[in-house]
């Protein structure tokens, strides 16, 4: 018997070419989506070690199932209690219907499944897969991306390396944050409180930051933590009067903080927006609307984020835009961060 | 060239022996839930027509993919909506994650969309099936055992043929229905009506027949139907009271429809329980809870349900009982009916 050089592996081809597996592996199998510079290296790399796809693994990408998975880093419990989640859910089901692709929801109890879903993924059951990953330090978007499927991410991810290699979908959270801001300013508010949210989310963060941008000399004791709950808004707005009790309006992170302000504000016998000015961010029904008074707040598109997200993956299976379902343009962007609006109701 | 004889089919067993395709593909892979009689007719046809199995459709069903598939016959709104669905589906994926199973949810926008579920199952990507159809001429079974994979039922399968091959989880809905007339009997009610559910649902159509056991020469006329929504449950209270204003007890197919049923009492100026006693079905959190008055009702383990299903499908899929993720014992038959208990709050 000859002894032959072992055949070259997608890791080798991956660690010659400075990128990851599932760039290789999108390379290799035609998908869209990679840069082009970075698409030349892998090419590059695969000749100059003679790197010849596994058959079996490419027939699992090459061979579409017609079905896309969808995966929140969230536990079951905490998925279907969500109503956030049940409107992006919403678009992405009329959205891969709309193409006859099988919307397959993989749940988990907890983190300790992760690796679980990551097999999953790797098993040629899906074409591609929709990631909602909200926390910094999850490991579940390294599972997927490990996976070396076709991904889009529901929100921006909270990783830097290689993020121009991501697909991903977030509404204009900075953007929203200063709009809101700006409004209060423009209603001759001076003493402009925030009350953030949980800041190992991106979507905080990033409203966070829009707030400092339009104040970016606010007294520290004018922002408070919270946590998108009901309850850290209250607990929020108790702390921001007890500290400064001049206040004369609050940026809420969410609706729900919001409400929770709302009460407080009530609770202490301060007038909205008479005294205090509110508003709130996500225009979340029925939250919004019936909050007491009904909140200014600022509108993202949930169902259309949803949407969006398996319209990117689609068009990345594909190698073509898909009409979309409702006619609407799809964009070329590797990361889409769709508008948000300001809905003026009485609390601002 | 020789001319070889056609290869005999599945279908082709499946004719010979009087049986479905799914059972075929059960016996020939080992998997249990087959009546012997069944099975032996099987192994005959198999050995007659010298019947080979696919090797590549074998592997599928024998290769564990530690994966297993929860399909809804109602399109994707109505499952994320339903706390029914969502209670059940916790229960599942407790019980499928305590034996690292992946829980695979497929989610469709309408009835259109279920040929494409049943290819999805048929593909081997998951190992059984677990499924919701609530509907007497809902397509779904069919294609679910044209799948040939291993299933449990949630509910009571609408038809007659072939019931024995069929493994299902359903609360003792005639039961728990005639523990709720009896009830009300025993608290000297004369005039008992019945709002039902929606007549081509098992569930409903059992409840029904519980009412009759206890009350088999009730007028027609305390028999309305509803359709397990509040609005149906006020709609069939008015017309209850309109055709029989004696009556002096309700008992409801659900909790939602008792609380249609209690407000058009209160508008009607009746007193709950002194004039009109009200008995609900489901015990339904917070629904009953929280009705005014907090309502006496029929309840059923429904998470319980969930965990069951999955425990069944997986000892199956096993070939041996599974320890249960909470220790309780795995029942044995193939139709497996939990009991219900009435719990007394205010309302009767």
């Amino acid at each position: 018997m000859t002894q032959t050089a072992p055949r070259p592996t997608l890791e080798a081809v991956a660690e010659r070419a400075g990128v990851s597996r599932a760039t290789v592996s999108r390379v290799v199998n035609g998908a869209h989506g990679v840069r082009e510079a970075l698409a030349e290296r892998v090419r590059r790399a695969v000749e100059e070690l003679g790197y010849v796809p596994n058959q079996a693994a490419r027939s699992l990408v090459t061979r579409r199932h017609q079905a896309v998975a969808v995966v929140a880093a969230e536990p079951e419990t905490r998925v279907f209690a969500d109503p956030y989640f049940a409107q992006q859910l919403r678009g992405i089901s009329k959205e891969l219907t709309a193409h006859d692709n099988q919307l397959v929801l993989l749940l988990t109890e907890g983190r300790e499944d992760h690796a679980r879903v990551g097999r999953y993924l790797a098993g040629g059951h899906v074409d591609g897969a929709l990631v909602f990953s909200l926390h910094l330090d999850d490991p579940l978007p390294a599972l997927v991306r490990g996976a070396g499927l076709p991904t889009v991410f529901g929100g921006r991810p909270g990783w830097d390396e290689g993020l121009d290699d991501v697909v991903y979908v977030d509404s204009d959270n900075r953007g929203g944050a200063r709009s809101a801001v700006r409004h209060l300013a423009g209603l001759g508010r001076t003493r402009v409180a925030h009350i953030t949210g949980p800041l190992d989310q991106t979507s905080a963060a990033d409203r966070l930051a829009g707030f400092r941008d339009v104040r970016p000399d606010t007294d520290p004791g004018l922002v408070a933590r919270g946590d998108f709950t009901s309850g850290g808004g209250e607990r929020a707005m108790r702390e921001l009067l007890d500290r400064c009790p001049g206040l004369d309006a609050v940026f809420a992170a969410n609706d729900l903080t919001a409400a929770g302000a709302l009460r407080v504000l009530r609770e202490r016998g301060l007038r909205v927006p008479d005294d205090v000015a509110v508003v709130g961010f996500d225009d979340m029904l029925p939250v919004a609307e019936e909050s007491d008074p009904p909140l200014t707040t600022v509108r993202q598109d949930i169902e259309g984020m949803g949407r969006l997200m398996a319209r990117l993956l689609l068009r990345g299976l594909d190698g073509e835009a898909p009409e979309a379902a409702d006619g609407a343009p799809v964009p070329a962007a590797s990361g889409v961060i769709l508008p948000t609006t300001l809905v003026r109701r009485a609390t601002a």
